[in-house]
């Protein structure tokens, strides 16, 4: 995996060793920058689409088989979750090559851009840009301010670069413990979604404000964080609150204002929805007790994938009976399924830890994933 | 109230009208600076102790009469925490001027650096290291890992300027709901202090782990939230958690690290170490179901502060029989009150909300406040 090394170091945090590759930022375009590089020396005719995502084409015809996935990380990521599945088509693309391969199809790697949405809040921005899903006029902010416009002018759906993709595989790490061979086909993506609470109160001061004259909203949110816990495991769902801002955040000032960030998923769209109804159902219960208020913003909401049972099962076959599983995770795969036929292939993760710095695959189950990559390429395109 | 107004853009959000001045920060800086011209104007003496304190002496010798408080602000402060104290101290010099007083003990006025704590997280550290209360090697970094002595070198404690105080009084907006009357005297401060708890768990994907495979600080945090209040209610105390960090504060990844800032006061001491122990020990119960780990640091502990009764008494008796009442929030003067006879007038505050935008006094309650301050430097100097 020596070409995985050779980006291991690019927005990598020193002290964790997790990664922050954040879209458009300096890591980020490096990690874009050595990718067409790479492209260039495999003499692949590279191209962007004005959404910030890449395209590298081997032959220039239609129904091209493309495979690739997307650079950026979540904040503190892990090296895998992204970066193999473009690292695996360059080297897939290696082993045709060394085969002697002509394919009869075209073969396209894609990098795809923002796909964590951990800069503009958007899981999947450059792959729903491109396909149309989102106006590019959307009006997105990162943490700073800074609008997207100010970044990049998207082109919006590219009708043109979509007629060339005859169908899309992306290789993925793993990412519960669900898969125990090295390799496996997804067979589905949960329903899932992005809410924004908003909890507001009166700030006042900490050593003064009697407990009975409180408007707190740190603590209706603490109770909605329970709440939603005790939800998603009642109905086998995941709810996660793992982004926090408080206003004015002082230790000696009760806040006036915390937003919090929910994650929610499930095998089936209505209990995400009953989910999160019953967890804002909750907040505002506690919110009336605590004298606050709370609001529910919704950021994002992807139903769920079903991915193309021809390709899926025929994956499986080329795969020797490879395992097939369905994921909580969102993919640009999940995205590109509603206008070509899409697959995915999974890579083992033998700890299920992912988002996270100790993010790990075993060379091995890489080099299997390659393989296996490019004999889905071959079967598919020779 | 025209001095107030004078100083009222100064460091102000335009947004919320709430103020955002830190210790040695530009607005702080403005204000240093504006202090210093109105107490040249008047012809007084003006000494840095080299902690970042100010002193204007209207004489030169010792037992001093030493009056004033603070310009920092918590963030998004109101107008008054604070100011109030050193306005009034400039405008009573300026009334025993026009009654043609010759104080036969000096007079000062003094501006206390980083009272709030905003900034480097110790409340009081002026008073703190100019009577020694802290060394001036402690190790303090602001939220940007700026550390205390890249921004001053401090002194120390000073026993030249210690010895020149005579007594202390400071002038404050009241901040609970406790004072009906325009005036009121200090009889004690409650013993506070703050505490940071540190969750530590596993950062994970939100969309892929199982609830049951989940180590979430968030969890046991919100847990926590919901027991020091519980805690606090139960005793009679307050508990306060305002302020938060969240690691790597992600939508879609469980958090790897949440730290939570407990600010915990009480009539007596007792009540404030059994609630934090009480706290801590919810909290370290929870962290055992939630797979998670909790950790407890002390950041700063104040002892009850009982004023002089002497002082006290003879500043009532001057006032008309002015009530006389403890409060829950932190001073410079209680950090006096361990060298010199200290006391503290209150001016009344018709809501109690404090540490906020919308803190406010009335004007006619100001200038009591002014004539109320100039009545006692009258009886203790002339």
């Amino acid at each position: 995996m020596r070409l995985l090394e050779e980006i291991a170091h690019i927005g990598r945090d020193p002290h964790t060793g997790g990664y922050l590759r954040y879209a458009w930022t300096p890591a980020d375009l490096e990690l874009r920058a050595w990718f067409r590089a790479q492209a260039e020396q495999r003499g692949l005719d590279v191209e962007e689409d004005g959404n910030g995502n890449i395209f590298a084409w081997w032959g220039s015809g239609g129904d091209a088989v493309v495979t690739g996935s997307h650079f950026d990380s979540v904040p503190q990521g892990g090296a895998y979750d992204g970066p193999l599945g473009i690292v695996s088509a360059l080297l897939a693309v290696d082993e045709l090559r060394s085969q002697n391969m002509k394919p009869k199809r075209s073969i396209g790697i894609a990098v795809f851009a923002e796909e964590e949405g951990s800069r503009f809040g958007l899981a999947c921005l450059g792959s729903r840009l491109l396909t149309g899903a989102v106006d590019p006029a959307i009006d997105l902010s990162d943490r700073d301010g800074v609008r997207l416009q100010e970044v990049i002018t998207p082109a919006g759906r590219r009708d043109d670069i979509l007629a060339r993709i005859g169908c899309f595989i992306e290789l993925h790490i793993e990412q519960g413990r669900a898969l125990t061979q090295p390799v496996g086909v997804a067979s589905a993506i949960w329903p899932h979604g992005r809410w924004r609470l908003d909890f507001t109160g009166e700030p006042n001061h900490a050593g003064t404000t009697l407990m009975a004259d409180r408007r707190d909203p740190m603590i209706t949110f603490a109770f909605t964080v329970l709440a939603a816990n005790k939800e998603a495991r009642q109905r086998g769902a995941h709810a996660t609150i793992g982004r926090v801002s408080v206003q004015p955040n002082a230790t000696n000032g009760i806040a006036s204002r915390v937003s919090a960030w929910l994650d929610a998923r499930a095998a089936a769209t209505d209990t995400v929805d009953h989910l999160v109804s019953a967890v804002f159902e909750k907040a505002q219960e506690r919110s009336k007790r605590d004298g606050t208020s709370v609001e529910l913003t919704t950021e994002s909401v992807s139903g769920e994938t079903l991915f193309d049972t021809e390709l899926r099962d025929r994956l499986a076959k080329v795969l020797d009976d490879a395992p097939i599983l369905p994921t909580g995770a969102g993919h640009d795969a999940g995205v590109l399924s509603a206008h070509v036929p899409t697959a995915m292939l999974f890579v083992r993760n033998p700890t299920g830890v992912s988002h996270s710095p100790t993010e790990h695959a075993t060379d091995s189950d890489c080099e299997a994933g390659v393989a296996a990559l490019a004999r889905v390429l071959r079967d598919l395109t020779c």
